[in-house]
């Protein structure tokens, strides 16, 4: 393995290098077959049996039950805010828990089809903390309860999702789980269904994952278009229209190198789980243990995935932010810049990311902090 | 270059080999940017700069006037069948031209928005010909009127786009022109919105390009998702989502694998539309000649894309379609086989087909039909 730069995008994201190695090894000619990928009709054998594996494999690697469809589909998270709505919400009431700036989005999306009320709501800590179960306020008759299970931009992130049972709700709960699926394994007793776009932990961009129960399929609106019906693309084996092939074959790799990666005596989703956990803990470790850096997400929902970090106090200048964000590409550590929305840095350290990238990540945080603390 | 097979797919389709190998040798490193194009940030300088080159170059290939917008999307036609409804409707009437498989398709699918009505129809031909112009039944009123300009599955090409205006029509005319788009000029005077799946002369399957006209922008009902609304899509540059960046990056290399293209002493659009003529004449005259192979559709209207052909008369039997099958395989000449709607077998000549790959076909059907015919 050569040594590439470090990539902290929050998405388009860093990739395992040897998956990227073995599609650039197959662009010309996937195993015999005369063809690339790109190439391929997706009603081929060669292609389905890409997109049959890809979907054994995902579904062994995250224990998806039987009565929960894998949907290969297109439009991203923000494509979801309305297809999901149009699929499962009968033109009824949804009630949204709002985290962040992607379930405030979703949330907004939904009033076109629904009536969507925000159930909870942590915008009054500017989204450091999640609404407290206590305060949610679900409506018996909701068709389903909305919720982001990991918030890219504001990086809160539900350790655990809630049992809506529990809380006196027999309504489905859909989570959109864009930004830290695969990272982690899911209760799928406690989902209806789930949605994330690929381009995290998973694959290019243009690909969206959905796991959908099977008695949530057959309700949508009939304004709902067919090639973003689940029941449609459920019986089409995601082949209605033709599917991203390219994205779903990269999906696929990932998927084999989950299945094969191992780490601290465990494999598969259990193994990046816990490397995930120690990659988090070192760097909001040093963060927290710093003068100059600082995260501001309340302890018990800090984002393993997407860490937001500013400088504090004295030290929040656009100047020196702007020298960190120099010195981090000279150390070739990469896309760290934040979000617009709230500025400052943010390292985005999904499932490709080494234990070495947060390391490195650590040692020029201190040195910095030592150059210009 | 190496000796590929030659490819015949309906799409995703055969893309040039000089694009696959740049695709290859820049799998890991982008232009000494350290990251895969797959792993950049949508909205990062590097990227920014791939999507710009690519709308650019794709402006100049096609001559696309300055008040259209072209816009990066997901879903593909399908989607687009209700996405355009949704945009320009506005739950009014909306004519369609009926000539094959995939405007029955669209005219179908826009009954959930609006007064879908079949203007005109080659139903009673079997879809071997085009609607006669006098026989269109357009209406006054009509928020616009929709063909397919290239019928896949059919066979069946508008060799000219209809002047509405001459038939007392001032509608936009809306075309389909997923698999014959950049093959040849487009005639923008007569045209309000283009829209087509990549998969077949483009790039990889999941982008889809729409050209609309600006005037048509700002008309979506309320129920059109955000992430499908063209003026949303538009003022977001193609980034309202996280767009499908790596089909948009290999389509930006067939652009310039494009503008480089020489043929016959010309080059770019001309050059390619001059050899797909050639391609598609060299074929048909081989089938007219035949008396094994037959195509079926009007001589007016064949389609210089995808060619379907059948075994004539008492030759036409399964076994005889397997062995041609068989055989081509064994030839190197690849996914040959007709739709499943109509059976028989299919010549799909993109752009990337070389005119040795339809020689080779030509050689191949009278060593065939010297064996069994």
């Amino acid at each position: 393995m050569s040594l590439r730069p470090f990539n902290f995008s929050a998405g388009p994201a860093a990739l395992p290098e040897e998956v990227l190695r073995q599609v650039a090894g197959e662009m010309l000619d996937w195993q015999g077959s005369g063809m690339s990928v790109m190439e391929m009709s997706h009603r081929g054998a060669e292609f389905t049996s890409i997109a049959t594996a890809a979907e054994a494999d995902l579904r062994e690697l995250l224990q998806v039950p039987a009565n929960f469809r894998i949907l290969f589909m297109q439009g991203g998270g923000l494509a979801e805010n309305a297809i999901v709505p149009m699929n499962l919400s009968k033109g009824g009431k949804v009630d949204f828990v709002v985290s962040g700036s992607w379930s405030k989005k979703s949330a907004e999306e939904a009033k076109r089809y629904a009536d969507a009320a925000v159930a909870a709501s942590s915008s009054d800590s500017k989204f450091t903390t999640l609404p407290a179960l206590s305060t949610w306020q679900l409506r018996r008759d909701a068709a389903y309860v909305h919720l982001c299970s990991n918030e890219t931009i504001d990086g809160v992130e539900f350790h655990e999702l809630p049992d809506l049972k529990a809380l006196g709700c027999d309504a489905p709960l859909v989570i959109d789980c864009s930004s830290h699926q695969l990272s982690r394994s899911i209760d799928w007793s406690r989902v209806g269904l789930a949605f994330g776009g690929a381009q995290k932990n998973i694959g290019p961009a243009g690909l969206t994952l959905v796991f959908v129960r099977e008695d949530l399929l057959g309700h949508a609106m009939s304004i709902c278009p067919s090639a973003f019906d689940f029941k449609v693309v459920a019986e089409a084996k995601s082949m209605y229209n033709t599917p991203p092939t390219f994205g779903i074959y990269v999906a696929g790799l990932v998927f084999q190198w989950l299945k094969r990666f191992s780490y601290a005596g465990k494999t598969g989703v259990a193994a990046i789980e816990q490397r995930n956990i120690d990659k988090a803990q070192l760097l909001y470790a040093a963060l927290d243990a710093s003068a100059m850096f600082e995260n501001r997400v309340a302890v018990d929902c800090r984002s393993r995935m997407n860490i937001p970090f500013y400088l504090s106090g004295k030290f929040n200048t656009e100047t020196l932010t702007q020298a960190f964000l120099t010195g981090a590409k000279e150390r070739q550590l990469l896309q760290l810049k934040g979000h617009k929305s709230v500025g400052g840095m943010r390292a985005s350290i999904y499932n490709a990311m080494p234990l070495e990238g947060v390391q490195a990540l650590v040692a020029y945080l201190k040195d910095f902090e030592a150059q210009y603390g």
